[in-house]
């Protein structure tokens, strides 16, 4: 365990180091992020690659494109991303600091009125970039209009010392003992700090040399673009920080053994008994269904970029709602799943050398980062709401909401499995999804009717709907799933064992949500046994593939960074020779042993130095 | 962020500061353990004081606590509790350390044969505890006798060494950055060394002269009275630490304002958000309703240990089922609540000046320690198999478990509710769990007897064993917090308001477990759909008072240790004051700059020095 300052200073190191060899190798865009991947130490380049950069690409003119991003792109200056502030964070609406236009001098003046709306977490800002992405309510003429990005420089190219009128710190420890302590997540207070108009990102609106505001024309909607991009990277990162903590899990489950020794035998593998197998192996299965939904979404987004290209905004709302929907419930599952894994592990899951805590620790802000969870859902539940009031006038739903649009054929539908295998089937799996998600949302707009206030309904209903998105999204990746194995995959078997932790995904979530599936009236007591009892033949069909379907993720040993989840499997002399390198061992008696303990064991206390 | 060392030796001045104290102003015991509740840190005068010392008192005979309880209790040694090895937690029966019996000497040799059987966990090994009580295997002419305690010198009281044939160390770093980071869980090695025979605990049985293995007599359960002693403390800690975390997220959810805001107003307090009630009270809820049947569980444990004192041994499995079982259920239940508060904390709670990530990491080592969650769930499955397996034969179960003797009752039991009100009434609340619990049980009993081995059966049936054993674990809570209320409780309108979350707390598990209480058939799902919009109403009945409610249990700012949950609601000046004593702040520049990011701004990084 490192101090802050040093393990501050171990990151500038490992990150400057990384961007040294993607010049020296001449890495592309691509390796240079798998690089980034690699190191998994976030860091001041994360922020000024994935957000500043890409936000200035999505926001600025062509004109500023070209001032700004060949400085950004060659790390001449170096950008963090300044939205959230103390008393702002899901509202980006409700930011404080302005920026108002002085007529005179053809500039912005930056301004934090209040305490709370001091710049506060931005990534990078604390000691490393120059300059912010700040975003601040546009002043003309006293007129307010709305939430805008400017460009501003915060620190001097010369010495680096903060520019006047800036004052900026950092905001202090998070969680965990590593984890996002490499990040110098700051706070900034702009005292009337100054910045000439063309630093104002304006492919959405512009201030003229006079002070009139306006309007390009492109549709504010493509400021959501920057979003989804960033969201569905999320939900790729999330199977990430899955599978790494379930191939830990599984990895040593398979080497731990405990009861069941019977004549001297050894005790049998944990890995073997079902209680083991029901917590891991739905978790290994959604490490791949989160795997293949983000492939999926990817492709999306390539489609969406494409299309906006193309001056086509037609998919953005769903682009929007899926990648909100995904990011939330898949960070959710990840960040539980984290510390599932960490406690499959028993006690030694709780040694940092199990690489489970830090894990945990690093993964769980990605819950409440670019958006709270709950609120994405409620965004999610807003959106299905919308489809359903706007069925009767004849808008015909697509895409991920098309089922939606089969509403009469759905209230009906009445599952007709009769015995475990059938459950097995592709179709009573999407059908049971689609009907149970579609009649919990029918019955959120049903139950809305009946307020007088749509916002006041949408406020007491709101747990409702949340529910109603988790099941409309977890729908959305059961279906993904399904579709995945509809196409070619390579390797003999490899299919077929996709095949039944897709099923495990499935009727683990029928199992988990029981309630919402027999309340719906989708499936019976009955059918729900028999998916119970399918999924617990289906563990015994995963368990011999189990260590193979984790080592598929092809993690190495150093990326995994568990004693507990080594390759090998030889965790118990590794797990003794790694406690040693605690600090603590240094001597054998510890500091503060002859001040404090002595005197008390030879009844001195009274001369013990406290 | 202290370093280890300097961590641990700051652990040490506070824990020998507390006991000068204790000794100075004449503590009594209860007082001196409030006192270590309010260090909240734990060290080795926990194990000394909570493992050590009772567990001689519980053990050893009569000469034997003559001789070291004295010198326990005086600090004149420091005991750890050197149980679990490398390769064995909760198989304490396939522990691999042994003692043989040496004729020649009279002495017991003890040695460690493997890696697996290195004494791996106990807390205060590694460098403080001068004695430990080590379990090993009983060796006498080849025999095996199985797991007994011995007490070992460890190191010398001279010089602080440790003696010949022992080797130590510390495990390295835990969870959290502070957190368990106090306590130095060590392992240990024995390489034959030898102890007088006096030194076995010979309470249960004893070693003659001449090698002569003699049962006292008493029965061999009595060793579990430590372990009831142990659980019942740590589902009281489980009420602690969950109303913490749950006062700090109430609290500064009616400070934290978000959205909402109409012309200009503020914007919404984030408390009075359904979505943020949804999860934060039943939350709130669990806190008491884990604080009375924790008051229950320790009546009951006096109640035992006056039993035992009249060798009245009828109540020991009941104890040792309910304490394991509720040990289980509340131990999730506060690590998963205190997660879920500092979610509930948005940005906020991810920074260690929340007081939460801490809070986390310390806690939920309670899922794993004094035994696995899941495990314990399986040992009140088999009690509970095994009364069902009684009934035939007449015998009529008592206490906790007496509902089943009303099989036939409960297997008919169909709930009367008509209205959302009716769920209020406890009688109503009661049958419904009670039938719940019965009838996953009798499901369970019945399955198993398809078995031709019960083994295979238990082993095959394990996940649906556990899911009955919650819901005969939840079904106490809830009587509980029932019986609670009918007693007098002072002050005006308290008793009112604990109605309140005892009907939350029944109704969210309802909602929760909507699955259990449909496939069983208890509640219908327009029942199920009541509940839920009872529980909504209720919702809004316990948000004026929230505040008050957690005020209540009467924690001081510095107890907390958050700056969220201030009890004067100054959050935001504080936050920010608190951020600049990061070390990270004491200077404008941060180390690392001039070599590493300085150059590459520059474009000059092939200077850096990486």
């Amino acid at each position: 365990m490192l101090a802050r300052k040093e393990l501050f200073k171990a990151s500038l190191r490992k990150s400057t180091h990384a961007w040294k060899m993607i010049q020296d190798l001449r890495f592309t865009k691509e390796e240079a992020k798998e690089l980034r991947i690699f190191i998994d130490e976030f860091s001041f380049m994360d922020v000024h690659w994935e957000m500043f950069l890409p936000a200035i690409k999505a926001q600025g003119t062509d004109e500023q494109q070209k001032q700004w991003v060949p400085l950004a792109n060659k790390m001449k200056i170096i950008g963090c991303y300044a939205q959230t502030e103390l008393g702002h964070g899901s509202n980006v609406r409700g930011l404080e600091t302005t920026a108002t236009f002085d007529p005179k001098t053809d500039e912005f003046v930056l301004n934090s009125p209040t305490l709370s709306s001091t710049k506060w977490w931005p990534g990078g800002l604390a000691k490393i970039a120059t300059h912010a992405l700040a975003h601040a309510r546009l002043i003309i003429d006293d007129k307010d209009y709305g939430v805008h990005a400017f460009l501003v420089q915060l620190r001097s190219l010369d010495d680096h010392l903060t520019l006047p009128g800036i004052t900026i710190h950092d905001i202090g420890m998070k969680f965990g003992s590593g984890a996002y302590n490499t990040m110098d997540n700051g706070s900034l207070i702009f005292d009337h700090v100054r910045i000439p108009r063309n630093q104002m990102l304006m492919r959405l609106a512009k201030v003229t040399r006079e002070g009139k505001y306006v309007p390009s024309g492109v549709p504010m909607q493509l400021s959501y673009g920057i979003m989804v991009y960033v969201r569905q990277k999320i939900v790729f990162d999330a199977s990430i920080a899955l599978s790494r903590a379930v191939c830990i899990a599984a990895r040593y489950s398979a080497v731990r053994r405990q009861f069941g020794s019977q004549n001297g035998s050894p005790e049998t593998q944990v890995i073997d008994y079902k209680t083991q197998q029901a917590r891991l192996f739905p978790l290994l299965a959604s490490a791949y269904a989160i795997r293949f939904v983000s492939e999926w979404l990817n492709s999306f987004y390539l489609d969406l970029l494409q299309r906006l290209d193309a001056k086509d905004f037609s998919t953005l709302p769903e682009a929007h709602s899926c990648t909100s929907g995904l990011k939330s419930i898949t960070t959710t599952v990840a960040a539980d799943g984290i510390e599932e894994c960490r406690k499959l592990c028993g006690g030694q899951g709780y040694l940092t050398s199990s690489g489970l805590p830090e894990l945990f620790s690093v993964y769980v802000s990605a819950c409440t980062y670019e958006g709270d969870n709950v609120v994405l859902l409620l965004q999610v539940a807003r959106q299905l709401m919308k489809i359903i009031s706007q069925l009767n006038s004849g808008n015909k739903p697509g895409g991920t909401t098309a089922y939606l649009g089969r509403a009469e054929q759905l209230k009906q539908y009445r599952s007709n499995v009769l015995r475990a295998e059938d459950w097995l089937k592709p179709n009573v799996l999407v059908e049971a999804f689609e009907a149970r998600a579609a009649r919990m949302t029918f019955a959120c707009a049903q139950n809305l009717s009946k307020f007088n206030n749509s916002d006041d309904g949408f406020q007491e209903l709101s747990v409702d709907l949340t529910e109603a998105a988790i099941a409309h999204c977890q729908l959305i990746v059961v279906s993904k799933f399904i579709e995945k194995l509809q196409q070619d995959i390579p390797g003999k078997g490899v299919k077929e064992q996709l095949g039944v932790l897709c099923s495990i995904y499935a009727l683990f979530l029928v199992h988990k949500h029981l309630g919402d599936f027999l309340s719906t009236g989708v499936i019976t007591p009955e059918q729900g046994s028999l998916a119970n009892e399918q999924l617990r033949s289906l563990y015994s069909q995963v368990r011999p593939n189990a260590i193979a379907l984790v080592d598929a993720f092809d993690y190495t040993d150093y990326f995994l960074g568990s004693v507990l989840g080594r390759y090998d499997g030889n965790v118990y002399p590794k797990l003794y020779e790694e406690a040693w390198k605690d600090p603590l061992n240094d001597t054998v008696i510890p500091d503060g042993f002859h001040q404090y303990v002595e005197p008390l064991l030879k009844q001195q206390y009274h001369n013990a130095r406290l």
